[in-house]
């Protein structure tokens, strides 16, 4: 039996780290990887309504990482990774933030760009290899685009997150100011179950 | 004025190094950038052989990179890179190695592919940018390249490798297997040049 690879964003997952998780383990299942979502925490109401929404499970909880190949999404911090990442293979990173502390021995595909969300790469990534984005993906990828950009309103929105908004939204078929509007509704409930309560 | 930003390799340049950042300083002046091809240190013969070749000055030397924005090609480590670095920005990374230790407090563009060499990386850039590859261009990223790869002959050539050197070979008008071995014939004057002898 192949061993499975790990595709897991940071700990207190986001919305655009569990999408992102989900939709890259199927481009690299597509191109043959025995690629396994995994997050490192719990869901977040946000990306409950999301997961809901287009009738996705939840990656698996990854509780132990050890020994384990990884792909990193969505950030690329040891002090950020699930437990046992450390001792671990890092085998591909794809991240929009700083560069962080990741050191591998190998080389490996670590694409990172200063880009709104992971999403938005991922998109690319399905473009450059020529797989098709379905309609349940194009709404994960979508989800955490806007997510992560606030519905395109985030100083951190670049042109490109608008492109590939556009476009997500035509596969996944919404209009994405009004699915995005649903979305910070849910990501309000998040501060609604906040400690200060 | 606009500050410059330097496109440099590692420390004792090989060829990829030396006709990346002369490479990548193209492609970022087309895109409106103040990019300046530099180097780390002196040009081997292989190296001196190629910019002779191609009719290409040799990057300017960059003793001090100190308070400079720095464009990393062809590496990722601190060790390997020009004198000042830790005290610079760096603003972007194309590599083909090991990820190293290099941290930024921004996110950044970092493209590191398992690939032959940095001159694949660029090849995908120009195409992905939509520039054209001057014949001049052509010959530098394969020169870098058939170096990297001995020829293709080298363990970490990939099919990529193969098929963005026939492409390469094609606009610089050159038959790769014999300029190949013209290569090689100069990088063993490297050999001849060492302390041994
Ligand atoms: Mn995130
Ligand atoms: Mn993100
Ligand atoms: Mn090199
Ligand atoms: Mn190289």
């Amino acid at each position: 039996m192949t061993e499975p690879t790990y595709v897991v964003g940071h700990q207190q997952p986001d919305t655009d780290t569990i999408c992102s998780a989900l939709a890259y383990a199927r481009l690299k299942q597509e191109q043959g990887t025995a690629a396994v979502a995994a997050r490192a925490g719990d869901v977040n109401p946000e990306t409950e309504f999301v997961l809901d929404r287009w009738d996705v499970d939840a990656p698996e909880l990854l509780e132990d990482a050890a020994g384990e190949q990884l792909i990193l999404v969505d950030h690329n911090e040891y002090s950020q990774t699930v437990t046992g990442a450390r001792d671990a293979e890092v085998v591909e990173i794809v991240d929009h933030h700083r560069i962080g502390d990741v050191e591998t021995s190998s080389p490996i595909l670590f694409r990172n760009e200063p880009v709104g969300s992971t999403a938005t790469i991922l998109t690319q990534l399905f473009d450059d290899a020529d797989e098709t984005i379905t309609t349940q993906t194009a709404g994960l990828l979508l989800s955490g685009l806007l997510s992560d950009t606030v519905v395109l309103r985030s100083p951190t929105t670049t042109e490109r997150d608008r492109t590939v908004a556009a476009r997500l939204a035509e596969i996944a078929d919404v209009d994405y100011e009004s699915y995005g509007k649903e979305l910070l509704m849910h990501k309000s409930k998040i501060g609604e179950k906040s400690p200060r309560e």
